[in-house]
């Protein structure tokens, strides 16, 4: 069977900005990704470009895929724009992946673009809400936040988890985003000023919420034998795994974990041959503080209700045993939605190979990474695993 | 090397359904194709389903393609909503047939869907306008026929083609739409009542141009081994090839022709090891007359400049020897945008297997069928080869 590499991998500054549009974001994450190719680069070598991106830049603009294409000087390609909501970047890895397996295309572009400042704040809140479901939830008064916040509510009532663990999710990845140049927050924070932000949905306060932000991502997804032409340290897609679930949160067969978490990366494990154990580094999709305490439990890293515990204990740090959101993740990284899980791609790839760009912020000598990437409130999960 | 088959398909019926939602919809396509499954269907063995949509009802609705899983008894598979414009439903089978090739998933569905009427025209309109270039062509006023409209003025100019050639296409299609009991339109027309309707945009006139359309489709596609479990007659997916251009057409290499159909069928005839005239039947994405005129020419049938005689001599007529859009085509059976693809390979999965409901509209035994979906004025283009 074939293996499927990466060889290269780039995102934009991530954060604000009113002077760029969807085309110029997407183009910087290109021109980065080019960039990060140790030799060979040629863009004619690329066949394929899968997509990711929710809203369009206010749903301003369809056929967006080959727009990006085009803007990028790949006019004739198999383009394709993939939403699944947050989780849209996830997909197009995963497609990218089969593609290359399949053997329809050698070279293959995956990424995601979004661009969600520079529109009423009511838009981007309308947007956010789409991703849930908009019939039994967002016109029943829901907000995205107020979703989070019950899963958070019933975690908090069934095992204990404290208020400071949503916080102390906070502090770690403003932390670790203080030393990421591209992300949208590079300040620390403290647990006192984390505990203290003005509520948003009960319990999860600003602090507890990501942001709206621009940005684009975009990794080169090949042929492991091609892969040769163009680095002799690629990082391997050792395996993928997605699922769907139920949108409305009353449908789910719990509300502590997403079972679509814990499909996608049995099927991502299985496929790898690994277990969580065997796991370096991790990014994973806290777009609030609790669902970075859920993804612990629900991709095997803790036992379930044992998060805050195991976030309290250090595990998840840079300077600990399985460091998880070295970026500063969506919190601090910002959350530009069709881009964010290639723009975890991005962070393994440089992680893997030992080249983020300030050596503070280096995991020590991962062999194996994991991305986790969440459309909605779980409706649709993408898993990846990576390794040298 | 895989090969590729499909072994069910089934449409909704096409109209303007005010009782029906885009999951209704869905849904009634789901369960037409799961009765044309010969035998042993089971909806536990669909692991993948891949679903074209533009519009999400008026981008009412996010995570759309998890949402119609879940509706349709599939919560925790692979699912994917892909957009692509017009042609979205043509790449959600070039990727399940992917898919099926990389070994990721045996049985997976491909299938699109669309919610149009029930909105102000403003809305419908703004909708089709994001499919072209938004910067360069909607914002500047320019609509979606306007667009055709330049494309068939200078076709005209260049070819001396009629505006009887155009008006033709129509009385052919809706004398084909009026024997299809899953049409919007059953009904014929004549040359002088298609010549005499209300301009919409020189020189294109209201029967000149598509409707907008409810409607869904699914196909159901699965490995060539796999498919024996389910039918002794399935149809090959022999060949497939998509291209995007250009979104402006001021940006195009010609006028005259879709860059990226011609590309797109070059991929497709060359994976499938056919030409053009060994196509028995083809349905082509006729959005306005002018596009299926243009069709002819891109996919080889007749030379450039040629088309408005070809069709004038017969030979796409359903008594032809290469009879286009059996169906009634976008133009008289609808045209649902995200569910165009996949209804087209619905239309020629029966034509090939000898079921069409209606004796009349059966296509004298062919073997080699094509289908070709446009999205936007042909920014990008899917192109499919079906055989027995």
């Amino acid at each position: 069977m074939k293996k499927v590499a990466i060889v290269g991998a780039g995102q934009s500054r991530f954060g604000e900005f009113p002077d760029k549009g969807i085309k110029e974001l997407f183009l910087e994450a290109y021109q980065d990704m080019s960039k990060s190719v140790d030799r060979n680069f040629d863009p004619k070598r690329i066949q394929a470009a899968y997509i990711g991106n929710l809203g369009c830049g206010g749903f301003q603009l369809g056929n967006l895929s080959a727009l990006m294409s085009e803007y990028i000087g790949l006019p004739y390609i198999h383009t394709m724009r993939i939403e699944n909501a947050c989780a849209s970047g996830g997909y197009a890895l995963a497609t990218a992946t089969m593609d290359v397996l399949s053997g329809t295309h050698e070279v293959v572009l995956a990424g995601g673009v979004e661009k969600m400042t520079d529109m009423s704040g009511s838009k981007t809140r309308y947007w956010l809400g789409v991703s849930g479901d908009t019939e039994y939830e967002r016109l029943a008064g829901t907000t995205f936040s107020g979703l989070y916040a019950l899963l958070a509510q019933r975690h908090m009532h069934e095992f204990g988890t404290k208020r400071e663990h949503l916080s102390m999710v906070a502090v770690k990845n403003h932390k670790n985003g203080a030393m990421n140049p591209k992300a949208q927050f590079q300040r620390e924070t403290t647990l006192e000023r984390a505990m203290a932000a003005p509520m948003v949905a009960a319990p999860l306060n600003l602090f507890d919420c990501c942001s709206t932000t621009d940005g684009a991502s975009a990794v080169l997804v090949c042929d492991a034998d091609v892969a040769k032409q163009f680095t002799d340290t690629p990082v391997y897609v050792a395996g993928f795994g997605t699922s769907s679930d139920y949108l409305a949160i009353h449908d789910r067969l719990a509300t502590v974990s997403l079972e679509g978490t814990r499909r996608a990366s049995e099927r991502a494990y299985k496929m790898a041959g690994v277990g969580p154990k065997e796991i370096d580094v991790a990014e994973v999709h806290d777009c609030f503080t609790i669902a970075e305490l859920l993804a612990y439990e629900d991709l095997g890293f803790c036992e379930k209700g044992r998060a805050g515990p195991f976030l309290e204990e250090g595990h998840t740090q840079l300077s600990g045993d399985r460091p998880v959101n070295a970026s500063g993740g969506l919190k601090a990284k910002g959350h530009p939605i069709g881009a964010t899980g290639t723009g975890q791609i991005y962070e393994l790839f440089h992680q893997l190979r030992g080249t983020v760009q300030k050596p503070g912020r280096q995991v020590k000598d991962p062999e194996i990474a994991l991305a986790h990437n969440v459309g909605g409130s779980g409706g649709t999960v993408a898993v990846s695993i990576l390794t040298r």
